[in-house]
């Protein structure tokens, strides 16, 4: 029998790319290595666990072991990759060697904790993957007065969700308005109008120097001078990719694992995938080119290389009481200017080049219902 | 000689009405009687004056006497007219009849004070005239902290007019977005970013509930029952038509005292001109309407009946660092959507109407400068 294939991850990433290997071949030789559990579990749902008030065991589809024999890997778990050596292809875990055929990175990526003064800090939580969420699940259920660290896309979605819980809470961004990547300073300031109707309390321009445990509370300092004192602080301030591994292995490394467009590293059979891979100048955590690139590396690594193809792509932002769909580009100096449809029951903005080529759009409220429809405009326009 | 054309106020309506008649006119006898000092002034100065840091007599045009002087009229300054007998055609003033062949009531407006619990409302200031101006100007240039009461056009003015002469400033608006009254949500909160970003604190869906003297300090308590303490409170919530002395004598009164194309009364040869009068459904506080109607009542006056008509009015707010210019219709359910370009430099905001007709704009920031070109376009389309 062949040498594995090798996936060194058990999250978003590294599962969409067993399923489609799967799907392709029965038989291939697989083998997962991970330091998790290795549960199979949806990483969306994590925006609204709150709300719907789950715990970890409603969000696992299959645990590791199913996952496992259902797909008919090795599956490796609370198992830490030591090192690699791509020259002779083998990985080095648990003191043992294991060759690989062709080896996955899904190393995925891990919360940015900013750089805040006081012992708070070590108390803040953080919703990135399964395990974090268990490790601090009860705690964010118990507490009243919660505060989220950073109005991003992410950040949003967890302020709403815990709102929506019932908890009090304030979201804390050092931009001037919410969501600063994807959308335009009107949009972000109709979102966080929204937001505070739904009582949120929301600091922009505001950064967090100072945390610390007052008993059981956190008392947060902001640059603004206000005393801030909640319960909880749960800390969005974007991801960092875990690019230790490769960069110890001598892959070349930027913001993430620089891969072709085959999601091949610099090394010969390493690829990279998800969360910790930077294709074509960046990394695109998102659902939606997480699954095309898994797909197209299934097909590479199974004997066909196969070129990753992005089409435009479509953001739902997971904040129900206020829908937002974008695609294309809504951010940054390429947008020469914005046209926006503002009704009572929403609106629709279109970004512009210099050239006035439409080449991206948000739409919210009920007006996101026409997404699609301005997609296609969107696709053959530009 | 015959009787004099008797004019009741000497605000900015009386004056150009007193300019028109002149120009128009040498001779006509004319009699202006106020319970102020009848000085000349240009009221839109007051939305400027702390941070120009000038005082009552920098406003002055003319004192009472001198625009007397200049217009050829008698001029009865500090006093109030007692009762008006329409029957007979005369006024009764300083224990005095006075006969009029025309009389045109300029009684102007009063701020609106909202109902507030407490003491501290007895000390709010107010600045709708130059009397008020003068009353409270010394107090407000020695206050390092001012909370403004209403941020609806006046409110806005005011409150960049005193940051911008550096005092710290609280603006305080129960609407959930400023200028609800001109502006669609996506301005005002745009509105709401740049003040916030000259450091004007701003609280919406809000309101002072309760309003104490603390020594030289006003202790107000909002209804989100935050406590803010400042040194002095502006109201600018809106103004009241003076109409007592209109009902008094029997005309009718409205919001305004309601006047005809030609701003007459109900009453023969009784006219109503600016803050105070009603016309076609509205008291029109604004300049170009009142100057407007101030030329064609001076007709009318003088022998030549003449109707008003008002063209589209362009309004330009005065926040220098923030242009805003509008026109048309801007606010109420006659709008069915806003079509909005917005750009690094400024926006346009276009009202249509369920027609899919342009019926009002706003033009904001460095694209203010389209604003001329805009009205054209609405006046030919609507």
């Amino acid at each position: 029998m062949s040498d594995p294939i090798v996936i060194i991850g058990s999250g978003f990433a590294a599962y969409q790319l067993v399923k489609a290997i799967r799907r392709q071949d029965a038989n291939a030789h697989l083998c997962v290595i991970t330091a998790d559990d290795g549960h199979d579990y949806n990483k969306p749902d994590l925006s609204h666990v709150f709300s719907k008030a789950q715990n970890k065991d409603d969000l696992v589809l299959a645990t590791g072991e199913e996952f496992a024999q259902q797909h008919q890997l090795t599956l490796l778990s609370g198992s830490k990759v030591d090192s690699i050596d791509a020259q002779s292809h083998c990985v080095r875990v648990n003191g043992e060697r294991i060759h690989y055929s062709k080896l996955v990175l899904a190393t995925g990526a891990s919360p940015y904790i900013p750089l805040i003064e006081g012992n708070g800090v070590e108390r803040v939580r953080t919703l990135n993957s399964l395990d974090e969420f268990a490790e601090h699940h009860d705690a964010l259920n118990d507490a009243q007065n919660v505060m989220v660290l950073g109005g991003g896309l992410i950040g949003v979605e967890i302020a709403l969700d815990l709102a929506n819980a019932g908890k009090n809470v304030v979201l804390v961004e050092p931009a001037p308005t919410l969501m600063v990547n994807q959308l335009p300073e009107l949009v972000g300031l109709k979102l966080q109008q929204h937001l505070r109707s739904q009582g949120i309390d929301i600091h922009t321009n505001a950064k967090v120097e100072q945390l610390n445990q007052l008993g059981n509370k956190q008392s947060a300092r902001l640059n603004n001078d206000l005393v801030l004192e909640v319960d909880e602080v749960v800390v969005c301030a974007g991801l960092r990719a875990n690019t230790e591994l490769a960069l110890s292995t001598g892959a070349l490394v930027n913001k993430g694992i620089v891969v072709d467009q085959t999601m091949q590293t610099t090394l010969v059979d390493i690829y990279a995938l998800g969360d910790c891979a930077e294709f074509m100048g960046e990394v695109r955590a998102y659902l939606q080119p997480i699954l095309l690139s898994a797909n197209a590396l299934a097909k590479t690594l199974l004997g066909t290389p196969t070129e990753v193809v992005l089409p435009t792509m479509m953001v739902k932002v997971k904040t129900p009481s206020y829908p937002i769909q974008l695609a294309g580009v809504t951010s940054g100096s390429e947008i020469e200017r914005w046209q926006i449809d503002a009704q009572s029951h929403g609106m629709v903005a279109k970004a512009y080049n210099s050239d006035n080529q439409p080449i991206g759009f948000i739409a919210t409220d009920q007006m996101a219902s026409q997404a699609f429809a301005l997609l296609r405009e969107l696709a053959t326009k530009y």
